[in-house]
Parts: C-alpha cells; sequence; structure tokens
C-alpha cells in the first residue's frame, strides 16, 4: 500500500510550475484556475499516467504534459460539478469551493479554460508521433464527453432514487471511471502499444475506476471529515444515488474487494513491471481519504 | 454580398446527422447539445472554413469536420455565456436560451458536452496528415482557452465601466475573434500551408473577426428585434462595453468600413482563388442580422 509519492511529487512540481496561458487582465481567471488546480489531493490520474509509462520501460517524465493534462480536466470537472446549479457544494478538498471563493461566473470560465487549456497543454507540449500523440488525445477527449464524465454527470443529475446497481456502476463508469481509464489507455496510445497490451491494461484500468468509486462512497459514509476535506455524509445529505446507498455497506465493501482482485489479475496479464500499478491498486482499495 | 448558402447548407446537414454519442440514459443531455447547436445562424466560421479549404483549392467537404468543430465550440461558448451567472439572457435566436429550456445544470453540462465532442470530432474523423490534424486541434482549444474565448468573456465580465478602445479592441480580439480567425487559420495548418500564406490568410481572419464584432454592436442599436432573434439594445440593458457604446455609433460605423477594407487588403496578398472568402468579407460589413 506504498504509493507513489515521487511519481506524485513530479506531478505538483510539473503542476505549479503551468503557464496557463496568462495575459493582460486576464491574471483573476488563471488565479481561479490555479486555486482549484493546487489544491493539493493525490493526484490518482497522473500518477497512473506516469507508472503506467514506468511500467512500460519509459521515463516517466515523458508523458508529464498528458498526465497534468488528466488532472487539469478532473479539476475542470470537479470544479463544474461543485456549481450551485449541480451539486451546490461550499466545500472542496477542505478550501472553498471555486465558485465560493471566485464567484459562480469566475468559477465557470475557470472550468472552461481547464479544459481547454489541458487539451493545448498536450497538443503543444507532449513528445511522441504526431499519430499516438493524436490517438491519446482523442482517448482524453472520449473520456470527457458524452459517453464519460459528462454523460456520467447528466445520469448522476437524472438518475431515480431507485436506480439499480447496472444502472449505478454505468454511472460511475462514465462519470469517474472513464478518466481514471483513459490516464492508462491514454499512455499506451501514446506508447504505440500492441492491441493485446491495451486490451489487458484497459481492463485493469476500467475495473480501477469502479474500484475508486466504491470505496469514494464508502469514504463518505465512514470517513473522517478533516481527513476527507469535506463533511462526510455529503452524498446522503444531497441525495444521491451510491454503492453504499444502493447496496448498503456490507456489500459495497464486499464489492471492493472483489474489484480490486479483478483490477490485480488484469493486470497480471499485461506485459511490462506492473508492480507500481499494483500498488496504486491496493492504496485505492485501502486508502481512509 | 452573396453569402455562400451552399456551404452554409453543407455544415447544416452534417451537423444535423452528427451522432454526438447518444447512449442510454443520455438522450435528453444530447437532445439539449442538438437544440442550441440545430438552432440555425449563418455558421459564419464553419462557413469560413469551408470557403477557405476551397481557396486552397480543396474539396470543402474535405473538412467537414473541423468545421462542425467550430461551429460546436461557438455553440457550447453561447450557452455557457448566456448562463444566470453570466449575461442570464433568455433568448438566444428567437428561441428560449439552453437553460431556459433544460434547466441551468443540463445546460452547463450541454455545454460542456459539446466542447468535448467537438475535439473528439476532429481528432476521431478529420482526414489529413497526423501532424497537420493536430495543428488545427490545438489552434482550435489556443481559440478557445485562456488567450482566446474564455480569456475574452473574462474581460468581458470583469471590464471596467470606463474601458479605452484599446482595451476594448483586446476584449472582442480575444472573445469573439480569435475563433474567427481561428475557422482560418485551422484549415491551413490542416492542409500543411507556407508561412507566407499562412500570415496572409491570419491577417485576414484576425481582422475579420474584429469587423465581426463592431458590426455586431452595431447591430444590437439599429437592429430588428425579429429579425435579430432577441431584443435590440440588450448589450446597453446589461451594460456591456461595446464599439457603439465606447466610440458612438458614428465612430464605429466608420470603423466597420475601415476594418472592411483592411480585411480585403490582406486577402488581396493570400495566394488562391478567395472570391468567396471577400464575399464573407463583404456580407459580414452589410449583414442585417
Amino acid at each position: 500500500m506504498t504509493y507513489p509519492t515521487d511519481l506524485q511529487r513530479r506531478v505538483d512540481d510539473y503542476l505549479a510550475g503551468l503557464g496557463l496561458n496568462d495575459g493582460p487582465g486576464t491574471a483573476g481567471l488563471s488565479e481561479a484556475m490555479r486555486y482549484s488546480l493546487l489544491a493539493g489531493g493525490k493526484r490518482i490520474r497522473p500518477v497512473l499516467a506516469l507508472a503506467t509509462a514506468e511500467a512500460l520501460g519509459r521515463d516517466p517524465d515523458d508523458v508529464l504534459a498528458l498526465a497534468a493534462a488528466l488532472e487539469m480536466v478532473h479539476t475542470y470537472s470537479l470544479i463544474h460539478d461543485d456549481l450551485p446549479a449541480m451539486d451546490d457544494d461550499d466545500l472542496r478538498r477542505g478550501k472553498p469551493t471555486c465558485h465560493r471563493a471566485f464567484g459562480e461566473d469566475v468559477a465557470i470560465l475557470a472550468g472552461d479554460g481547464l479544459f481547454a487549456e489541458a487539451l493545448f497543454l498536450v497538443l503543444d507540449r507532449q513528445a511522441g508521433p504526431p499519430a499516438n500523440v493524436l490517438a491519446a488525445v482523442r482517448e482524453l477527449t472520449a473520456a470527457a464527453g458524452v459517453e464519460g464524465m459528462v454523460g456520467g454527470q447528466y445520469l448522476d443529475i437524472t438518475a431515480p432514487a431507485e436506480i439499480g446497481p447496472e444502472d449505478l456502476r454505468r454511472l460511475h463508469a462514465l462519470k469517474t471511471g472513464r478518466l481514471i481509464g483513459a490516464s492508462v489507455d491514454a499512455v499506451l496510445l501514446l506508447a504505440g502499444a500492441d492491441e493485446p497490451a491495451r486490451i489487458a491494461y484497459h481492463r485493469f484500468a476500467a475495473e480501477l475506476g469502479v474500484l475508486f468509486q466504491i470505496v469514494d462512497d464508502i469514504l463518505d459514509v465512514t470517513g473522517d471529515d478533516a481527513a476527507l476535506g469535506k463533511p462526510s455524509g455529503s452524498d446522503a445529505r444531497h441525495g444521491r444515488r451510491t454503492y453504499v446507498s444502493v447496496l448498503g455497506l456490507e456489500r459495497a465493501r464486499e464489492l471492493a474487494g472483489e474489484s480490486h482482485a479483478e483490477a490485480r489479475a488484469a493486470l497480471a496479464q499485461a506485459p511490462g513491471d506492473t508492480r507500481r500499478l499494483a500498488q496504486i491498486a491496493d492504496y485505492i482499495l485501502t486508502r481512509q481519504t
């Protein structure tokens, strides 16, 4: 359960050094973008990307632009999900949410800006054969779109109270799982890996996305407020359908264990030195925040 | 002043046939995206892209994916700009704005979804050498980002009442001009045009963006409500800084003429058969809606 904090640090340093295209008069916008982007967190998506590069025998630094973009897209989605018209959340990672700190209009634009600058960053800076960079960015935009993050958030705000386990799984697979999966898949595409390798890693990555969400739902019930950076129980107060509310805490915990085992089994079929990816899977299962 | 309605029709047909990645449960989201995307309009950005392809001796149909993406990015920006936290507009192209028709939460996601699907569309379907496609999409994301559309909208919501002509020009150059410019520039990049050609077309496209906004501001004061699809005078009611409010109607009209002359002069230096692009410039100067 040793989280690769060395990779996390590389991501944090890279994000902190990003220019974000500051220009005359837009410093306030960049400030709001940075406020949310540099609010901390485990950086699971970019760390997954770096660890995947490592597993494939490449220098993790080679995929930093792509990794940073994954975190920027994730941050953009958090900012928009927190908006008053959506989840109306006041706290995120222990700090006021972006719209609480900068106003709703600036928060909408900060999210929009992070999305645009994330893609620009990869297209402008990510090294690799153009066809591979293109495939990686295509994967990233698919994960962010209607069959990914945005579609999942739509399912979340429209889901009936009596949602079944299958629909719940699809909701989270789109909303959270797809981008976590893309954090692995996009690196395989960038590296030009062959199809058997892509399939094995994809099975791992997709299951990891499921695992992440189940644990997230459990932590919302059992977690410590200070450690979470937001009040626990917020899912229930928002009337959200979670693995715990639909299946109960005990079954959710079992499911987390099963999902973790499946992810590890898929990883065992994947070529390369996947030890650090296995550690990330273990961390996701046992994390307390 | 003959607008190339044949190109406009090709764009409309292509947009109407787009799949937008419909999946189980997200039909309502796609409906909101289509509602705004298919609300009509002159399709100036994609028509510019097609006319630029034509000027370079290529089949306009070859750039339809890129052209459609430009309109989708434009539509996404309109949806977000209309939101209650931003301009709080009720009407757009004669119909209720997206958030009036579908709710604020769905409208935010419809905008986000259009942006993601726009980029996915180009990366998935636009033919051309990967390096060129990549350069074109990079241009599109730059035009949408902090040094483009999003930055311009931020300048707009934060601009002081006593903004000067230079700052006003920069505001609009980012908010509107950059994406109009990209509608031409991205096609040059896709075609792998040489630098002298790119520079000449860029000068034309950048000036066309300025011209478009000046005329837009004039029409808001002088235009007919029904033809505009929204009440005229809405800029003044919103306290917006416009070319007319800052410079007066007469000077704004002079400036439109000067800007048009500059755009035509730049176009005269550009290689290729640029007659239809010249017609678009003439149309933008003399349009009544």
